[in-house]
Parts: structure tokens; C-alpha cells; sequence
């Protein structure tokens, strides 16, 4: 018997049920159940013979829910209330007992943080598959010139290898970043009542046991008012979408045909309804795309717990649906960015021949001045002044005459010079740590490939 | 036969398929099809019987989507391409003919105009029906003090109408913003191609004329690349969110035991798993935390948008996600605030006892001050002296002494001190306009019902 | 005499005090209080001899603010409590009068509408400004062939009139808008008082006349509350900026080597520390970079909103940095946008060559066959089958034999095709309006400039 | 001599300088610059001499910087460039040898990984002041009865010590985050170079060791992409923020008439203009407002980065003022949470009575029909009838009668309950770990103290 006299407006229900996107709870909503019945029994609230019943009509209940035999009810708000009606039309009265000593706010919290640490964990798996493609790629690729750019200019030389390993970096402290998200959730809730804790000597540390959960949660109205893990969670999904877009907006770049650096497969592109020449590299806009998206969960979350007096609010039934779509959002876009990257064909011509702009020699030009003794202003200052002929005559540094050369830059050596741009000297003389010279690159390789296997 | 030799990698369509999603705009797709196959006859790019055996197909899949009979294809990537594909199947040859003049691009966009100007409208209906139930709210509740808070501290007496009615002039704005977003989805897109125009001189006014546009985009480029009517859209939403999510945080308030001003319907509240007395305005609080979301959708097609170069991009599919979750939020929350509001109870005794508290006449006695020609500065300065004394001694206004009132405050007369706190004169010395004296009150429910009637 | 017998604490100083960013508000706050004064008198609320004494001290305020001798006090929590301090100072104990009939409430929301409605208008002005330099821009490259792209990719080709032109459209749709954010400061709060109305009958209109104001806000408890038109403001600044990101976007890419479609003048672009040979274009990005900024003003102005209760609340103050900050900044990328497109010098070989590319004129082809009375889609394929020879044979379209063509594209006149191929008659076939033949886009530069006279 | 023939334009130096913001980040400027001086000579890549003329400048421009003294130029872009600028005019020639081996690219990302540290560093002091002041006014009112709310509905009486006890978990939870954000910034990007590392075989474990940093960055290109730890900062500055938000409303809704909870110190509040009687807690205000704007400074960090391509672009400018607003803003909220926390008197009456509600005792009711063995859910069923028994009639549960609860709660023992109804047995009940059962908080005020002490 309720206290209310009417039945909920159709319009509340809609606005209020939640089941249509927390059902997918329902594995951490029955394997919380069990462990909570088992320890009710335990500490003697309830009697084995209930345990028995209940985690009996749990075992049915999953399987149903499993295989999609679930018969979901017009009064089920929610994936709780779904799960606790349908054991109690399989355990009878048990059935009734299964919520003793726990309340949906602290069995909410619960859900949530054991699908955020699963969700965590898949983002790690899938971004130490995306590295192992990175590393393969850049092995494959380590001694290919490119232009390297800043302001989208070109800058300097570097080795596709180098350009590619940089992404290898990032994706590593994605993956750290989801592992304290996991450590976040490591303290269980579930105990906490409706807010004050509740009137059994409850056995928090055995259910935080079968739960995977490393600790309890300290203070019973934290347990029910915290979804910091949730946000921990949006931030790092952000965070690695947000590289992704980078990686996303390179390959959109490179596939043009004024870049030419990369062709996508045609798995991994799209034609045109009315242009048949197309190639259109889709998977790598939406890549760029999704970003903002995840971004947005991020801040929508934050926005619903702007505010809230603690305990539970209503308001709180807002962290799902962020957090659904960010894991779904992630999960397709790691998948597709090592599918591009595992298929994508780079084009070493057009790489090099950009490469071999002579004008990103330039650093290395002023440093063989500074070589001599010169300050490396002067330096700067001295070689911009060639570039400066260069460009408004239209020719090439190398095109201008040693005579030039002498008049222009005082103390540079004209052979020197020319050595300098005949070779791949640019690339190889970038030796120091971290640096685009081969042998820095090769160990930059061994130290990913560490830094995953440990990560 | 198409240019590509491999088929699409299941991850690619998993992230690159809108059909999910964009099954939502067939109305729209069928409409602009429909005007397209016409116009083209009349041009002559196509024969009569090409356009009669077009539009019988399209009859044919407006019934089978509204019936739900519709059977998408593996192959179908969005809804476009399954309008189509199934025209082409009942047409035959006619139905390759329907893409004609026309690319997805501008396809699309229109498409998302037509969505965009019935979410606006929608929007405008349901914002009418609630300002309906504001006004009989605010009429029947016409003189009913309260206390007015600044800070959340009591400021002054206000009726419960004048309250009530503020939020109406909200939503009349909202609606105002809507109806500009109608305008802003004035512009035809379709015929723009896929960026560059077409190579038939199309009747765009007539296309235009059908589907209800008021004009033809002016370009072609900006046409497919321009999205500023669903940031419109969004942004109209998110600032009719805000409005109702603070019409939510003051309704959870005044149904708090502290507050107690009103009650929501049994109908629009929920008990507690654990605790029978509770009565949750659950839909209050949901009120409340959904403008984050909807402002977020706002942020993220802005995100979308951001350093997009032109034209179309795939990045632009993100548009549709976030329209279509804020026209139901929007929906949703609307015919929640309407609910609610129409059946809560509000009440009297609590407010007026609020209202009563001598302390927020404090304005009203410094005026009394400047009634005598003592400067506002010195009037105010001399009742908060006498507020102190109050304050500090554990006392009411009215129950300082006259020796005491003229000791810390000469120049206030004492009996005009004492009728002052002794009636309603606070609430009706209000007399400016748009202030709390009921006549303005009621000027204002006039006001209000022409401005809907209106606007 | 205050009610309060503690001084405020340092930090509470800090957090609470405005003046370090309010005080750009000065020229509204006097000139409402000029307004108010004169109101005031007018109704008998003050004398003659008060009056002009307050408009007197006005008067030397203002001096002593616009010539930057005004001394601000310590005690000076705002840019409010500054001007009446000062008045007081001068006027003596008329100075005590001035804040009759007027709260901070009211008097900060007229403020702050006033100064939306100034920024608004500059917004104006300097959108006027950059769109005449889109119309000369376009207007001297009129027939400049370029690639228009979709997805970055090569998709057909365009005039760069008509490309530049693209982005007169976006802004004059932000004109619009910003018209709408001036309409939408039109009601005048002044009048409201803390929240209730005022024990006067003053006469709002007059006020509302001098000011500039159009209305009164008809529900003072609305009136002190809202802050719609800031939303609106920023909701109009979000868009224009956006609209920006995508012109910077494409300058920057433009920029680079790889396209080489334009070269920014020095003196809007920067060299590098390290890079003599670096032109970068600092401006260009910056105007793709500044989106977020102002889309997170906009986005936290909102959030501030977010479930506040009515009336006035302090949070309100954070208003006033999102609005100043996003009116600093649209300024400059207003102005950044005018001089680099006034001064961008473009290649037209680097764009004619692009625009030669054969690929981008597959759908003419197929537009050929349609002639012809194949259905688009066939010819869509058939045009396809030809692309995919010529790719994997690295040749071009017009270096298939005519057997080849015969062979795979049975029903295409070789003639036709080579005749095709030759002119530049893909774009000048692209005829319909609002396309990019060269009759439609000299009717455009007509429109544009009508629609900026008359809007 | 520049390659520039143009002077800028002073518009794009107005867009493009960062000095009026990035000069707060000398003292990281000079001590990197230190670092690599020293650095520099230890390879031999400059003499001693130099080095001892550049340490030398160093320390006298850090001097002139702290005392203010120091004379920027008009020619002073940034901070780096100043610094370097005023190298050279005193050390001269050797001054232009500080850049040798750096890029302003590298320099910048150091400058900026440096101050997040520290801002970093300052978040934990801050916090850990504020933790402590949490401690001790939840031990002063440890056993202090208030209730719970859930849905800003009394739930349950819990003690403010456990309540307040709450918040200190959080803070220590955002302890956790900074301490992660100082490990974020533990790589030296400088070495990096412009992007591809540099020709010498620079010390960069030197540099370094001396900077405090604990490890050098593996990828030059990744060296000058990364803002990760920007990012990383602004997010735990966000959940902070957040959090503080949630302390803000609480304390405003405490304050207010209706709730009672407690007065802030009059050095925390502020009067009105015109309603003397007020006391507004502006600053708890300013507290929950401030939220959205931290947040909206992390979501604008992400759409700055949001596609951006590799390696260092000038939007990446756009870092330093969401960082330095954010650092300030949080450093004044923490400031302002600990000094109203520190002062603000609750009041123990109006909690108590609130607390007395029987009403919330409702699930411990339920409790004693399920020590007699019936099902939670039946229990819960028979006590929800009581309670609308009891608010129908407006009496409270112990007003039923005997015979009432007989009849209308079969097996439940009335004299059981009206010995829970007049007790605190229902706070003292909740002994479940984490509860709110004065041994369980005193346990909870041990473990905190420990946690802080630990972390």
C-alpha cells in the first residue's frame, strides 16, 4: 500500500523512467543482488533458505535477461525495480527481502561504478590494441621523410616513424588515465542505505570482496551524493577523443590531394551520391567529430551536479545516459582509428619530395653558423636574410651563388651549405633525446612497446 | 559499379551509418522528394510519366514508413538512401531519375531545415499550452502573499500571481526566440548540388512554395556548409531549459518540509524504495537537470562546427543526434512544467506566514523616512540601526517601544511605523508599474494574455 | 549605521568585490542615474535643488572617469557604490537621494542591458566592415577558378567569388542576429526595485525614453532576474565566432605549401624563434581558436543560470567577465578577419591548376548521360566505372581512348566528353541559382550588397 | 634582418600578443632559461664565459621582474621574447646564445608544464587548510542532529559532523586528482626543439633533474602537441569546483529563513542597497557559481585542441588565460569555503527539530516489522499505509492509537515503536560501516585525519 492516492501522469512516467536506458545495468544489478543476499544470510538477517531462494531467482533473471526472454512490466520505472519484481514472482515472499538493508540510492551508485570500471577497462584494451598498431605502422614507416609542421607550415624534416609514435605517447597516457579511473571506482557504495547507513551490522567488506571493489566506501551520504568516478571517467574519454580528433583531422589532411601523404582504404571511406570520383574519408571526419561530443557529456555531467545539496537528487539519473553514449562513442572510434591506421597506404614520394623543401633547412643552416662561433640571433637573423632573397627572386636556397652567399651570410661556408642540403643530414643531425634521428627513434620503439607492456 | 574495389570494413558502418538516427527525418525526405520529382517534370528534365511513376512510389513508402512496414535494406546507410533505394524498387528505372539536379548535401540540409522548423513550432505550441496554465495559476492565486527572496533570503512581500507571471514573460520570450528560428530555417537549401549549383536551371521558388520555405538560399556553397539554424534551434532550447530549470529548483524548494509552499500532485511525485513517507518531486529535479543537457548539444554542434573548412563535411552528421535528443528533452520537459504546475497545491497559510515576517518591511519603513525628506542613504542607514537592536535582542519590529523608535531612530514617526507593519500596505505600496500591487498585477494578466495572443 | 558588527574579511573582499572588471560599466551607470534624477524630480520625489545638485555631480563624475582621474575608494565593492560615493561627495546630502526608488538590482540590470546593446551594435558595425571586404574580395576574384571540396576532397569546381561570398552570407545572418540581441535589451529593468516594484509612481516610461529603451520590463520580479538578452548576446557571438573559426581554418590551410592558394601579408602573419624561413599565420588560427572561448562564455553563462531561484543572486554577478571578455574578443577577430582578407594576396595559377583536375568533372559526365535519358543513378555508375579505370591505370579521364570510353561507358559521346574536359564549362554549366556560374554569382554580389543596405 | 617587409599590422599585434597574460609566467621563463644555460656549457655547446654573462643577466632581469622594475618594450611579444630581449642588452653578443639548442615551442610548453605543477601544488595546500577546518567543525558538532535529506525531502536524521565529514572525503578525493596533475607534468619538454628534437647532444636529464621534473618527454613532436596536463589540471579543477558548488548551495540554503541551519559571520556576508535587513551569503553564492565557469574553462581547453594537427599551431595560445582564471578562481573559492566554514554558527535548535520530524523514522519502522521476519518490501508496504493515515489526518505517527496501529500495522509492536519514536535510536541505529552511528563517525573522523596525513 503506497501513500499516494493517484497514479503517476503519463507525462511523469515519461519524463521519470529510466529503463529504457538503464537496462543496460542489469548485469551489475543482478551480480550486486547476489552479493548482497549472500551477505544478508551471512550476518543472519535473512535465513539460508531465502539466500537460496534469491540467488536462485537471480541465476533465472539473468538468464532471462541474457537471451532476451525478460519479460519487462508496465510498472518497471527502472532496471531495480524490473530485477527485485521479477525475483519475487519467481522467490515468492524471499523475494521481499532481497532490498533489507539497502535502498536504491546506494544500489544505483553501485551499478553505476562497476559499469564505469568495466567501461574503463575496455578503453584500455582497445587503446593498447590502437598503440600496437601505432608501433607496428611506425616500424614499418621509420625511416620514411616528411615534412614536419608547425602553424600547418612546413618546419622541419622528420621521419613518418617519429610523426606517428608521437600519437603512440598520447594513447599511453590515455590508458594511465582510465587506470585511475578504475581506481576511482574501487570503493563500494553499497551499504550506505539511503544515506545515513543502515540498521544491521552489515559485512561491507565481504561484499566489496565479491564485487572486485578494493574498499568501502568511508561515509554513508559521500556513497549515495559522489559521482566523482563518473566524472573521472568523462574527463579521460575526453581527453582521448579530443587526441583522437588530432589523429582524425591528419589522416582528413593527408588524404587530400593536395597533401597526397595517405590513401585511406576503401573499407575505411565512403563515395558520393553524385560525384563518382570521390573518396571521402568519412571514419576520420567523424573521428574529428566525436570530440566535441564526448566533451559535451563531460560538461553536462559536471553541469547536473552543479549545485546539488548532497544526498541523492533525482537530478543524479542524468549521469547514465552520458556515460552510455561516451563508452559506445569511444569504443567506435578507437576501432576505427586502428582500422584506418592498420589500413591506410602511405604515399613515400609525396612525402619526401615535400620533405625535401630546402627552406625547412633553415634551423640547420643558422646552427652551422652557431657552429663557428656566431650567437645563435645572429645566426637566425643572418640566414633569414637569405631566405628573404631567396623568396623574392623565387629560387631555391641552393640556387644562389657562392658570391651571394659570401655578400649575405659572412662566415657561412658555402660548401658546407650545400653538403648540408644535398643529404638527409637534416634529418639524422636531431640526435638528441627524443629526437627525429634514427637511432633516437628506434629507441623511442623499444620504450613504447615497455611502456605498454607495464602500463 | 563503383570506384571501389573492397567493401566497407563493419566498423566503418557501424560508425559511419546514420540510419539509426536519421530514420527519424522520412516525413521530410519524402516531402522534398516529392516537390524535387515535380519540379523536375516541369522544368523537362525528367518525362510526366517518370514523375507520376516517382510520386506513386513515394505515395507507396509514405505509407509503409507511417505503418510501420517499411523494410530497410542491409545496404541502406541512411534514411535518404533507403528512400531511394525503395522508390527504385516499386519506379524501376524511373526511380535512378530522382536524383537528379539534387546531391545528398543539399538534400540533407533541407531535410534538417524542414525538422528544425516543426521542432520550432512544436516547440511554440507547447510553450503557449504552458503560459495557458501560468496565467490560471497566477489568476487564481492572484493575491496570495509570499515572501520574495534575493539571496534566498526574504526581501520583500510579492503576490504569488506576480511570481507566477514572471515566469510567463520567460516563456513568451522563448516563444519569440522559436518563431526567429522558424525565419532562420526560411532558406531553401535544396538545389544547391552537391556544393557548385546544378546543371539544369531548376524552379527553386516552386520547390520552395511547396515545402514551405520563404526563400532559396542565395549560395550554393553557403547552402550545403551552413548548420545556423539548428544552433538556433539549440540555442533557443537551452535558454528555455535554463527557464524551466529554475521553475524546477524553486518547486523542489517550496515543497521541502522547511519551505512547505507547495505540494506537487501525487500524480507528479515518487515514494522511496526504503522510505514510505517520502514524496520525491522527482520530475521537479529532472526539470531542473536537463538544461545542462540541452546546453551541451548547444556546445557540442558548435564543437562540430568549430574550424570546419566549407563545404559539407561528415562531421556534419553529428547534427542530427543532438537536435533530435533536445526536441524531446524539450518536449518532455515542457509537458512536465505544464503537469505540474496545473495540479500542485499551493499553500496559503505557509506563504503568508512567511510573507508576514516584519523584518522584509524594512524597505518600506526607510521610505517612510524619505516620505519626511531624510535622504534614502540616511533612511536606510537609520532602520538598519533599528533592525539591529531587533535583531540583536531577540525581538520583532513592532515590539521595540515608541521611546526606543525615537531614541534610534528620530524622524520616524511611531504610529505610522506600527500601521504600516499592521497591514498589507507593503504588498500595495508597490505601485509602480510592473510592481507587486495587485493592480498592477492584474494590468499584467492582461498584458500577458495579449502578448500570447500575439506573439 | 550598518546591521553588521564584523568588517568583511580580506577574502570575502576578493571574491565579492566587482569593481575590478565592473567598472567598464561606468558610462551606463551614469548616464541611468542622470535618467533616474531627472525622473525622479519629475514626480515630485525630490526637489529642483537636489536634482540639479545630482546631475551637477554626475557631470563631474563622468569627466573625472572618462579622464581617468576618478579615485576609486576602498570601500568601493562596485562600480555602483563608486559613482553614488562620489556623488555624495559632491552633491552633499542630495547625493543621499539618488538611490530612491532604485535598487542595486534593477539598477545592475539596466547596466548591463545597456552595455549588450552598445556591444551588439559594434558587432554590427564591424560585421558591415568585414562583409564590404568579402564583397571587394569577391568582386575582384570573381571568375578565379578554384576546387570547391566536401570532405577535403576535390569535389567541383568553383568560382572564388563565390567561395568568399559563402561567408557573407554567415555574416550577415550574425547582423541579423545581433539586431535581434538589440530588440531583445529593449525593456527597460529600472523601476523594479529589489525585486517588488517601488513605493512610488515614477514614471518608467520617461526613463525608458531617455535611455533608449523601447519598453518597460512589465514584471519586476522578471526584471531583476533576467538575464536572457546576455544569453542572447553570447548566443550571437558564439555563432559569428564560429563562422570565423571556418574562415581562419581555411586560411590557415590555404596557407600551407601543400595548397598554396594564398599567401597572407607580413603584416599579418609572424616569423618563427627558430625557423628564419617561417611565415605563419598567427592571426588566422587565432580567429579558429577563439570559438571555444567565446562558445564556453556562452555555455557557463547558462550554467550560472542553471537552477536559480528566483529573484537577483549574487551568482549573477559572473555575468559581467563572460560578456566582457567575449566582446573584447569578437571585436578583434572582427577586426582580424577584415585585415586579412582585405590584404591576402591569392594565387590564381596554384587554384587553376587544382580546379583542372579532371576528376572533379565526373558528375558533368554523368549529367551528360542524363541528357541523354539515363536515369542519374546509371550514369552515376557508369561515370564511376570510367573513375576507377583511369585511377588504377594512373591516367586521366581524357587519356582514355575513345574504345576504352566506347567500351565502358557505351552511350557517352567521346566528343562530348573531350569537348567537356577542355572548357570551363563545368562551372558555367552550373546554372541554377544561386550556383556558381559567373551570371549567378554577379547576381549574388547584387544581393549582398542590398541585403547589407537594407539589413 | 627579418624575411618580413611588412611591419605588423597593429591589429594582429593587439590579437597575437600574449604578453598582457603570459607574463606571469617569468619566474618558470628565467628558471628554465637558467637550466639551459647551464646546460649548454656543459656540453661545450657555449663557453663558460657566456654562460656566466647569461646566469648573470638571468639574475638581474629575475629582480627587476620581482620588483617590478623591469621595463617591457614595445617590440616584447611575450614573455620569452622580453625575457630574452633584456638578456641582451646586458650580457650582450653572449646574449644571443641563450636560444641556441630551444624553440620558443619547447620553451613555452615548459613554462606552462612549470606553473601547472605549481598551480597544482597550491590546489593540494589549499585543500588540505580547508580539510582540516572541515575536521574541525565536524568534531565540534559531532553529535549534532539534522536531516538527511534525498530529493531535498527529509529522509533520515543523520549528525552534522557526519554530514560536514562528507565534504572532506570529496576534498581529499580532489587531493588525489592534483597529486595525479603533478605527475602529469613530471616530462621536460624542453629539447624538443621546434618539434624534431635538435642538432646537439643536449644534457636533457640535466636540465631536468634541475627543474624538478622526473623524466624528459620521449617524443620531440608529442613534446610540443601535448597540453595533456592542462587538460588534466582543468579537469581536477573542474570536480573541485564542482564540488565547492555543492558546499555553496548548502550554505545558501542553510542560511535562509526557512531553513535556519546557520548564520554566516557577518565577514561573509554582505547588506543590500536598499533592504537593510539583509544578510546575503554573497560568497556561498560566488561558490556555486563559480563552477560553470571552471568547467566551461576545461571544455574550451579541449575545443582549442579539439582536430588540431600536429605539432605546435598558435591556437594552442588559447591555453594560459583558462589556466591562469582558473587557478585564480579556485584558489579564491577554496579560500572563501574554509573562511565561511571556519565562522559560520549552526544552530542546534532548529536542526534538532527539524531532525524530530517522525516522519523520517518511517524506514526504521519498517526496520521492526522485519526483525519479526516480514519481507523488506511487505514491511515497507505497512508502514507507507501508516503514513497515510497519519498526513490525511494531519496528526503524527505517535498521535495514531494503539488500536489504529493494530489495525492498520498487524505485527507491529506499538510500544516498540513509540520507544523508537522518542529516542535518537534512529540516528544510533545506523551502524553499518560508514554509518551515521556516532562510534562509526568518530572512526570516519580518524580515518580522515589519517587520509590527509597520508595523501
Amino acid at each position: 500500500m503506497s501513500r499516494f492516492s493517484q497514479p503517476p501522469h503519463p507525462d511523469f512516467e515519461a519524463i521519470n523512467a529510466s529503463l529504457a536506458f538503464d537496462r543496460r545495468l542489469w548485469p551489475y544489478d543482478v551480480a550486486q543482488s547476489r552479493a548482497h543476499a549472500g551477505m544478508l544470510a551471512s550476518i543472519g538477517a535473512i535465513g539460508a533458505e531465502d539466500r537460496d531462494a534469491l540467488l536462485g531467482a537471480l541465476d533465472t533473471v539473468e538468464s532471462e535477461l541474457r537471451e532476451g526472454s525478460f519479460a519487462f512490466a508496465p510498472g518497471d520505472e527502472d532496471i531495480h525495480t524490473a530485477v527485485e519484481r521479477r525475483v519475487t514472482e519467481i522467490a515468492g515472499r524471499s523475494g521481499g527481502m532481497l532490498h533489507t538493508a539497502r535502498s536504491r540510492n546506494d544500489q544505483v551508485a553501485t551499478d553505476v561504478a562497476l559499469y564505469v570500471r568495466d567501461a574503463a577497462a575496455a578503453a584500455r584494451l582497445a587503446l593498447g590494441a590502437l598503440i600496437e598498431v601505432v608501433i607496428a605502422r611506425a616500424e614499418s614507416h621509420v625511416d620514411w621523410p616528411m615534412p614536419g609542421y608547425t602553424h600547418l607550415q612546413r618546419a622541419q624534416p622528420v621521419y613518418l616513424g617519429h610523426h606517428l609514435l608521437a600519437y603512440a605517447w598520447m594513447f599511453l597516457r590515455d590508458r594511465a588515465r582510465f587506470a585511475a579511473v578504475i581506481d576511482a571506482c574501487g570503493a563500494l557504495p553499497l551499504g550506505a542505505g539511503a544515506l545515513a547507513g543502515v540498521n544491521y551490522a552489515t559485512d561491507r567488506e565481504r561484499v566489496a570482496g565479491e564485487l572486485g571493489f578494493s574498499s568501502v566506501s568511508p561515509n554513508s551520504i559521500d556513497a549515495v551524493s559522489n559521482r566523482d568516478f563518473a566524472l573521472d571517467y568523462l574527463a579521460a574519454a575526453a581527453t582521448a577523443a579530443t587526441h583522437l580528433s588530432r589523429l582524425g583531422a591528419e589522416l582528413v589532411l593527408w588524404s587530400s590531394d593536395e597533401f597526397g601523404f595517405c590513401e585511406l582504404a576503401d573499407a575505411w571511406t565512403s563515395g558520393s551520391s553524385i560525384m563518382p570520383q570521390k573518396k571521402n574519408p568519412d571514419a576520420a571526419e567523424l573521428l574529428r567529430a566525436k570530440a566535441p561530443r564526448v566533451v559535451a557529456h563531460l560538461a553536462a555531467l559536471h553541469g547536473v551536479m552543479h549545485g546539488l545539496p548532497l544526498t541523492y537528487n533525482k537530478d543524479m539519473q542524468e549521469d547514465k545516459e552520458h556515460l552510455f553514449d561516451t563508452a559506445d562513442t569511444l569504443a567506435l572510434s578507437l576501432a576505427a582509428a586502428r582500422g584506418m591506421l592498420e589500413s591506410a597506404a602511405f604515399n613515400r614520394e609525396r612525402m619526401a619530395a615535400a620533405a625535401a623543401d630546402e627552406m625547412i633547412a633553415a634551423v640547420d643552416i643558422a646552427d652551422l653558423l652557431v657552429g663557428s662561433g656566431v650567437p645563435f640571433r645572429e645566426a637566425h637573423g643572418t640566414v633569414a636574410g637569405l631566405v628573404r632573397i631567396a623568396v623574392a627572386q623565387g629560387r631555391t636556397l641552393s640556387q644562389l651563388s657562392d658570391m651571394e652567399l659570401v655578400e649575405h651570410a659572412p662566415g657561412l661556408d658555402p660548401q658546407a651549405l650545400r653538403e648540408l642540403l644535398r643529404g638527409s643530414g637534416w634529418l639524422e643531425s636531431k640526435v638528441s633525446q627524443g629526437g627525429t634521428a634514427l637511432v633516437r627513434v628506434r629507441e623511442q620503439l623499444d620504450a613504447v612497446r615497455t611502456a605498454l607492456a607495464q602500463g
